[in-house]
C-alpha cells in the first residue's frame, strides 16, 4: 500500500484531504477511487484511508482505521555523531533513519576536522532534517527520527547519559563489549555516542565516563567515523528484535 | 603499532625487506631502527617485527614472532552483492570489509540497472579488489576479503548454498528472522545474498529456494540495497562475537 508522510493538517476526523506533492503523487502513481493509502504523519501512527475523491486541484480520502506504525522498533536509540566531513554525516543520517533510530544528535568534539558556525550548523540541520524525512518516507517508517544539534561536547554526553544504556563507543576500549552491555540490561532507550575521523581525546573519554557514560568497543577492527554508528545501530537492532519480521 | 600489508615475497624466514611504497611510508612515519611493525600477508597471520636497519632503498626487519590476527573474526562470512550502481557497491565493498567480511561475490540479476559486459566487469574486478585490499589495512584486518564475480545469477546461488548458514534476504519475507536462522544454527560460515536496487523477481526467489538458500527478513523497514548487507554483517557480526574486544 502506498504510504506518505503528511503534516497533522490534512486529517480532520474521519476525513483527509490532500493537495501538493502528495496529490500529484498520488496521481503520478494513477491511483483512483477505492484506493488504499497509508498516511503518516510521523508521531508513530499510521492513518489507513481510501481515496473517495479526485480532484483537479486535491485528493479526499476516507480514513479506515488509525493504528499504531508496526515498523516503529521497540528499542528507542539515539546517535549522538560528531560533525563529520558533508557526505559522511549525510550518508549517516540517511543509514540511520532506514536502521530504525529514534533521534540523531549532532555534536562537535576537539578533533572535528571541519567546525562550522552556529548559523551554518543551523542551516545544514534544516538540511539534515529534510534527508531524515525522506529516508523515513521512504523506508516505510511510521516516525521521522528528530535530528538535533548539541550546544556542545559537555551538552552532548549529559544528554546521552539519561538513556536507560548509555554507551559511548571507544577503539582503545579493551573490557566491556557491546554484547554484554545489551544483555545484562534488556534496555528499551540506547544511545550511542561515536566520534570524528582523528576519534576522541583521552579528556573528551574521561568525560563521558564521568558522566555516567559507559565505555565500549565494538571489537579489534578499526572502524571509521561514518561506519561505526550504523554497526552499532545494526547489531542493537538485531538483538533487541527490530530486525525480526512483524 | 603500525601495520603494512606486504607480498610473501618480503618475508625470507626470520627476516624481511621492505622497498617501494611500504618502506617510504616507514620513512613518513618516521620511524626509526629498533622501532615495532606488524607484518600482514594477508592470510590472516602477522609476523611481530622489529626495524633493524634502514637505508635510502630499503627497509630491514628481523621477524619477533607469527601469530594468527586477532582481528579476523571466526565466523566467514561471504556477501552475494547484486551489481549496483558504482558507488553503492565501491561503499558497500569497503564497509564489509571492515566490518569482517570473509569473501564478497558480486553478480547480475534480472533487475540490475546496469549491466556491464564481462571485459568491464573484469576491470572492475580489479579497482574493487584494491577497495578491498585498501579497506583491510586500514582497519586493521589480518586478511584482504576475497572480492569475485560470479558467472551469472545460479551461479552465485550454488555457490551461497554451500555455506553452513546460506541466507537469502528479501523484503517480502515474513516468516523467517536473521535472529532465529542465526541462534538455531551456530554457524561457522554464512553466505548473505542481496538483490539490486529494483529487488529479486518472484523467479530468482523461487530459484533461490530450490537452491538451499533460505529466504530470510530484515524487519519491516525497507532497507536499500547498499544497506541492507551490512546491516546484516554487522548483525552476524554482533551475534557471533565478533564485535568483542580481543
Amino acid at each position: 500500500m502506498p504510504r506518505f508522510f503528511v503534516s497533522e493538517e490534512v486529517l480532520n476526523g474521519k476525513f483527509a484531504v490532500l493537495t501538493g506533492p502528495s496529490a500529484a503523487h498520488i496521481k503520478v502513481l494513477r491511483l483512483k477511487r477505492g484506493d488504499e493509502v497509508t498516511l503518516c504523519t510521523g508521531d508513530g501512527s499510521e492513518h489507513r484511508c481510501v481515496i473517495s475523491d479526485l480532484s483537479p486541484e486535491q485528493v479526499s480520502l476516507v480514513v479506515q482505521k488509525t493504528v499504531a506504525s508496526v515498523s516503529e522498533p521497540k528499542l528507542s536509540c539515539t546517535l549522538y555523531v560528531a560533525f563529520l566531513k558533508a557526505d559522511k554525516l549525510e550518508h549517516v543520517l540517511q543509514k540511520a533513519t532506514e536502521l530504525g533510530a529514534a533521534r540523531v544528535v549532532v555534536f562537535l568534539s576537539s578533533r572535528c576536522v571541519s567546525r562550522p558556525d552556529e548559523a551554518s550548523l543551523r542551516k545544514k540541520l534544516e538540511r539534515w532534517r529534510k534527508i531524515a524525512a525522506a529516508a523515513a518516507e521512504q523506508s516505510g517508517r511510521g516516525r521521522i527520527p528528530q535530528v538535533d544539534v548539541a550546544a556542545n561536547y559537555d551538552d552532548a554526553i549529559r544528554q546521552a547519559a539519561q538513556a536507560e544504556l548509555p554507551l559511548f563507543l571507544y577503539e582503545n576500549e579493551d573490557r566491556l563489549s557491546l554484547r554484554s552491555a545489551v544483555e545484562a540490561s534488556t534496555p528499551t532507550s540506547v544511545s550511542v555516542v561515536t566520534g570524528p575521523e582523528g576519534g576522541f581525546s583521552a579528556e573528551e573519554v574521561a568525560a563521558a565516563q564521568h558522566a555516567g557514560l559507559r565505555i565500549c568497543s565494538l571489537g579489534p577492527r578499526i572502524l571509521r567515523c561514518e561506519t561505526a554508528p550504523l554497526c552499532a545501530l545494526s547489531a542493537l537492532m538485531y538483538a533487541t528484535g527490530a530486525l525480526d519480521p512483524v
